[in-house]
């Protein structure tokens, strides 16, 4: 597979996109589809889809359109799905267990390992996964080759634990505290996911619509 | 304020960033920043940012860049965080509770209303806001104005309970299902959260990282 290292960050950003809707249509037991199809379903065009599978190779057929699971399944390669990536959480709290119980890490590639708190939680299962005490992190992290941190600390701790992470040797950190994380390792890559990016973009949108109805 | 209709998607998601941004540097007690420092922080150029925000109105002065409060503020009003919008949350589980104690939904503009569910959650409170069972959702929905239907329902429940939303009138549905929903009222916005497209870019950003050191 070729590959174009001056990717941008916009077709980065809708490769798992991609992926996911790739793996609806397999689900849905759809065998092939052409990029206009595609498109439609993603609410891109079709010569968009084109142009963002040619940054990493020669995916479609002329008039055939692209293989569902073999497009997918390229496309999972490009994302690391088959690395072997592995994770721990930080925080066992209540979004910390949503995600461990609720979110399939498998179906992205990613093993998880374990999940550490400081509280009462130490020393249980979380859907099978062992919950240890931060003080342990060190030590599992050395004895254990984990990819990314998932970090779901209250606001105040998600600095020192971020960094600790980073200290240890994990590669990324996956960040829910909402904290704006400063890290020393520029190889470390951090993803944050702010809920309220999303909520502000349903404010403006309902705002929008109410505009119409107001103009009408 | 000059609103310009034609508002890029792009342009538009980033809007929450800049909103969140600015609050992060008042807090700092950063009265003015220039295109270029707003950009610096943002990973942005300065031309993108000044391109950005004239799209909505003529904010900066040559020279002087931006008033931090003023620009939130604006930016504030196009997101419409004074619109007194207000939600519910479908679903008392691990995440619904995961939001409703820890997200501000008020520094968003949202008024969190109540909550639902059919479990044994029913008739409690979650850090003060009331569960009540889904079965009460529509005569709730009629009384109460209520904007987004915030869903964290399991995946079989998702398209029942956004249609329900949807047919009692809200004008948003913030999607936490990872269900793809397909509605009948094209008004109703649906922006939908997926972890896994984010854990995907991070699996994407660490490959490449790997990457670089295998060939170093």
């Amino acid at each position: 597979m070729r590959r174009n290292e001056r990717v941008s960050t916009a077709v980065i950003r809708r490769l798992p996109r991609y992926y996911r809707h790739l793996g609806e249509l397999q689900h849905k037991g759809v065998v092939r589809i052409s990029s206009s199809a595609l498109g439609k379903d993603m609410g891109l065009t079709a010569s968009q889809i084109r142009q963002d599978l040619s940054c990493f190779g020669e995916f479609g057929q002329q008039g055939y359109g692209y293989k569902v699971d073999v497009l997918r399944e390229e496309i999972g390669e490009i994302l690391g799905v088959s690395r072997g990536h592995t994770v721990v959480v930080l925080g066992a709290g209540n979004l910390g267990r949503a995600l461990i119980e609720n979110f399939k890490f498998a179906n992205n590639g990613f093993q998880l390992l374990a999940a550490f708190d400081v509280n009462d939680s130490v020393g249980s299962r979380v859907a099978g996964v062992p919950v240890y005490h931060a003080d342990q992190l060190e030590e599992f992290l050395q004895k254990n080759r984990v990819s990314v941190g998932l970090l779901t600390v209250p606001k105040s701790a998600a600095q020192t634990m971020a960094q600790r992470l980073v200290n240890a040797g994990v590669k990324g950190i996956w960040n829910f505290t909402n904290y704006e994380l400063s890290l020393q390792d520029q190889d470390v890559v951090v993803e944050s996911v702010h809920f309220s990016d999303s909520l502000l973009t349903l404010s403006y949108m309902i705002s929008q619509t109410g505009e119409q109805e107001d103009t009408l």
